[in-house]
């Protein structure tokens, strides 16, 4: 899977939960189709009816249901399912696929917030999908934003409660190193701004990419 | 999952289909308990709640539905929650565990049918489950041998359809190999005999290999 160029490019949205992502992924989606780009909007996990099938039996029922590596298993088996069905299909047509979450997801949520597995994600990638997408927008932000954001629609309550804001902490801490680690496809982006603002800057960075890549 | 050392004991039966593995392993279940050990009786896929879930997601609907990797990575979700939930605490129970098919299958079946998968099912191995069997009895024989019998049984013409023998001298070559490539636990049995004469073999050699276990 790994050695194929494409001629399409693969975008991926990244970032703690509620930070904006999929608001974003759609947005872009739109303007690039208005610049006349072929684009394929998807999102992790999921993205493929099989991978669909494989998250639904991770999320439902019991949390305790499956074992943090089980989960990791599955959720590359989904991974490679929505490669092979979904995004490399696209990339193969010349299409810009947008994929709302994807390995790095996977990098912070099974490899450090389950245990520490951070080297078998890295080592079941390597292995069975071995593919990084072109360009990563980190949708960066103090957690705290998006509490006040959720206050602002009067759910604070129940959101407070789901929000675990130490953790999101730990998860944006996470993401920024992501961002260092794998610098040259990563652009991280201020999310605690207007979402118009957020999304001409996201524009601004896409186009720029896309113009470097001819 | 590789170092831990158990008071229990790992064996597993493989062979190609209708070799008399499930016949064997019940047999073998028997006697044991007859002669005082405690015996757990599991099987591939499938052998714990998740893993069996797992089992139906890959053997429903379409034969394309999952890639060979797919297949291979939802396999190895199965079996790992199959070890942590059935196998594993079994084996620190002290008990002695038999199951119907393991990773050798794996190592014929995705390793060998379906592309040329051995290096990643072995590398998938390693990283994910760790853990060999302590004895694996191999049920040899001829595929024509398991024909004659369907055909003593007058569903010939069915059998004949699904057997694929040219295939299933493959996969008896296939695990002719796999026992030389790890010989140390291997046995291979000759299964074209009458069922007790193949279980009388079995149990000597289970028994000897408990002996020398202490
Ligand atoms: N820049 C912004 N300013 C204010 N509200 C925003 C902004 N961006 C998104 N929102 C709102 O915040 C909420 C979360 O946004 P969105 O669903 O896009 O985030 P997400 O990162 O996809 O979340 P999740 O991780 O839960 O999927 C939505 O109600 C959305 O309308
Ligand atoms: N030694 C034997 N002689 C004659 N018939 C046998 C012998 N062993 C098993 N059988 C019969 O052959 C058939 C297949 O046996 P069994 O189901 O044990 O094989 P298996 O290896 O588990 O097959 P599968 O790979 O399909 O699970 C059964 O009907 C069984 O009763
Ligand atoms: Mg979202
Ligand atoms: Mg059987």
């Amino acid at each position: 899977m790994t050695q194929e160029k494409f001629p399409g490019v693969f975008l991926t949205f990244e970032g703690i939960d509620g930070s904006g992502k999929s608001t974003q992924c759609r947005t872009l989606a739109e303007t690039l189709k208005s610049h006349g780009h072929e684009v394929v909007l998807t999102r992790e996990p999921g993205g493929s009816a099989g991978a669909e099938e494989i998250r639904r039996l991770v999320l439902e029922g019991d949390p305790d249901r499956w074992s943090a590596e089980t989960e990791l298993l599955l959720f590359t088996a989904a991974r490679r399912d929505h490669m092979e069905r979904t995004i490399l299909p696209a990339l193969r047509a010349g299409k810009v696929v947008i994929c709302d979450r994807f390995a790095d997801s996977t990098r912070m949520y099974q490899g450090l917030s389950r245990g520490d597995l951070r080297g078998a994600v890295d080592q079941l990638h390597a292995l069975m999908i071995g593919r990084e997408p072109d360009l990563t927008l980190l949708i960066d932000m103090d957690p705290e934003v998006g509490l006040a954001r959720a206050k602002g629609r009067q759910t604070a309550e129940e959101r407070f409660e789901d929000f675990g804001l130490e953790l999101q902490q730990k998860m944006r801490a996470g993401f920024l190193s992501l961002a260092q680690e794998f610098e040259g496809r990563f652009r991280v982006v201020n999310g605690a701004r207007d979402m118009a603002a957020v999304a001409q800057e996201i524009t601004a960075l896409v186009t720029d990419f896309l113009a470097t890549r001819g």
